[in-house]
């Protein structure tokens, strides 16, 4: 699934490696600035960065596809409006504060863009705007708009990684994935760490290309692209109220190649997806699970997403404790509650290469559990170390290696396949939880 | 939903108290035994208690309703056959390994079960087994065998402690309640702590009656109170291999009140759901949902249900931290998956009776927040204590109260109602599930 097999030993040979993906393509300029401001929902001192992406020339050529939450964020509603506009000439993103369900929040989300408009010459109904943070509080419409100037300046076409470290909340590292298409290019950046579950997820995805493909061929080959990418994965089941991704074409150069083009723009949202994951809160382990064999293939997903959020499976993974019973658990439990007419008789597991059930039995030994402790152990990003006051942080602000727990779930009974990638539950994931606000 | 507003502020006030709950209703006797083992498939010193419990004169008189996970243990299996026997004259439950998918199960569980039976003079097909532990391991079944003369040995009919104590795994402590109808009496054990979700959970309940229901009866009692009890509780969305509710009458005391048997009936056993709540893996914060206005109850349920297995939300919980916006992503995440077409303008939900959400906004502001906060904090059982390892172990081994998170969601459009209890998510929680069977 990965297109890559990388290994990182520090965040400078990361930071290296993501320059190499950060180019930005012909027609488009990004600029950020940061702000302090007090919120009044919980009066302290707060940070807010906004982001810009500009084209050079609104364009016909731009895609989206939104949350499924039935609480979207005021961004998302407007959002949603832009897809029927002609064009598209920038994008306004802030972190921090999502803007959902917040009084007057669609109101502030289009004076933000009409301010956002009116310096860079172009019409609010060109400016599409998107927010990611805290849910319920109100965006800080007078710190932005007086911050916006700020941004504007700052506009260059060399990088995109200003953006892809402007839009980030928890994450720990940018997530930046390039493929080079003929003589152009797509440069995709990825915001999302918790909340997270297909159908998207708190993930704010942005991808850039200089390649034309008109409106229609795009929008279509998007929506394709994200069921088997962003679709495919969960942190935590949760689904977030703002979940974008927007696809941007600037039409500077020719595209003579679209099959070429989908399978780029594939492997850009595939390896984000998984970059997604990797930076997941509190990911020790990627936990990629590959359903074959099943009735067909939305049932392979629903099951492949049922053991990736299957809380106590996930445990034992962050343990590095091959609980497998935990596994055929979640295996059960969603077919005996989906009510699946499933032979699992024929149902045959393995981890990390292992057979661990088959004809209808565990097929376990000691030995076995030696090479699955190794696989998890093989697999694993970073150990747990908490500091003096029990608060888990993660001790790397990097991906080390690009490793994941390997699971095969082979159904045997027809032709349905399915692979979701998730992570597992650590206390890492709760101390960034339970304490997100403070 | 409770019928105690208890607290203690020790172990002993508690154990005290489930000495009231205690007393055996009459005809039936008790016993248990401790061993030491070593397992096949992690070979290391191991200990498993068996519990006993013996009927005077087998009874026709008795129910039980099982796991809808697809792939119940080898007890429930055996379990559903016994259904259709004549009588029930015992049941053999063991701890630490729960017989689920591994070879020859069925036949070590039957074994058991003959072996019991002959030490009792009765038939093997008179004998309930269950078991509950570390799916996937063969049971002992030699050492289970030698233990059980002992228990036969020791049985008692002078209360139910030892069985209430003999049945647990990760528990803190054990779990009775107890109800006087007439002459007669109802007394509950549960034993559930994690791998907790409707349709059963990792939980085996035994109720016990001298009151005289006929069987047919007793079985569609515990039908519908199951319903309202145990299927509406969660711990963490994962349904265990092995869950049972046995209810068996001794038929020692007439009954003249069936509607006040069954009333008490649902009393205990909503209190024990409780009490399996209050007392699962990492639980700071009982959490109780009540949807009210839902177009249907089963609408009611699921949407508690999902509110309840929110990870976010519960982490905020743990935290004590009034993060709104992830209880209304769960809704929206619900209903926008569900495609259920509410309008959800109409929504009200409020949290320790503060209206946080009306009118299609959040209601929020700093004094709100400050009662929030003060809720949530007299709601907590106990406040995390890591070990220096980073290690966390709950401090207490008692319940110090029955307080709640009260969470109110008014849908505003039906009559369908639902009241829900789940926990928090814990470091404790995952302290012992990330390291569970070491």
């Amino acid at each position: 699934m990965p297109s890559t097999n990388l290994t990182f030993s520090s965040a400078a040979e990361h930071r290296a490696w993501l320059s190499t993906q950060a180019p930005l393509p012909q027609g488009f300029r990004v600029g950020t600035t940061r702000f302090e401001f007090i919120p009044r929902e919980a009066p302290k001192l707060a940070k807010m960065t906004l982001t810009l992406i500009a084209l050079d020339q609104p364009t016909p050529d731009f895609a989206a596809v939104f949350t499924k939450n039935a609480f979207p964020g005021a961004p998302v509603i407007v959002g949603r409006t832009r897809l029927g506009e002609p064009t598209l000439g920038a994008i306004i993103v802030n972190n921090k504060i999502s803007n959902v369900c917040a009084p007057g929040g669609v109101e502030t989300a289009e004076r933000i863009c009409a301010q956002t408009a009116k310096l860079l010459g172009i019409s609010s109904q060109q400016v599409l705007p998107s927010s990611t943070g805290v849910i319920g509080w109100g965006l800080p419409e007078e710190s932005m708009i007086d911050a916006l100037p700020k941004a504007v300046e700052v506009l260059s076409g060399d990088n995109i990684i200003p953006a892809a470290e402007g839009i980030v909340t928890t994450d720990l590292y940018p997530k930046i994935r390039r493929a080079v298409v003929g003589q152009g290019s797509i440069v995709g950046i990825a915001k999302g760490a918790g909340m997270l579950e297909p159908n998207l997820a708190t993930m704010l995805v942005y991808i850039l290309t200089d390649l034309a493909i008109p409106r229609d061929q795009l929008r279509a080959m998007l929506k394709r692209v994200v069921e088997t990418s962003f679709n495919t994965i969960s942190i935590d089941s949760d689904t977030s109220t703002s979940d974008t991704v927007a696809l941007v074409s600037s039409g500077k150069v020719p595209c003579d190649d679209t099959t070429a083009f989908e399978q780029a723009l594939a492997q850009v949202c595939r390896d984000l997806a998984e970059d997604i994951i990797r930076n997941g809160e509190g990911v020790h382990h990627v936990i990629r699970v590959a359903v074959t064999g099943a009735p067909d293939s939305t049932i392979a997903r629903s099951l492949g997403k049922a053991i990736i959020n299957a809380p106590l499976f996930k445990c034992a993974v962050a343990g590095n404790d091959p609980n497998v019973g935990r596994l055929i658990q979640a295996i059960g439990k969603h077919v005996g509650a989906q009510n699946l007419q499933l032979d699992l008789s024929r149902l045959r597991v393995t981890i990390g290469g292992v057979e661990i059930f088959a004809n209808g039995a565990f097929q376990l030994n000691p030995a076995k559990e030696d090479q699955l402790v190794a696989h998890l152990r093989n697999a694993e990003l970073y150990a747990s170390a908490p500091d003096k006051d029990g608060f888990f942080a993660p001790p790397v602000k990097f991906p080390p290696h690009e490793r994941c727990v390997e699971i095969s779930v082979d159904l045997g009974v027809g032709n349905g396949n399915a692979t979701v990638l998730g992570g597992d539950l650590t206390h890492e994931y709760v101390s960034e939880n339970a304490d997100y606000r403070s």
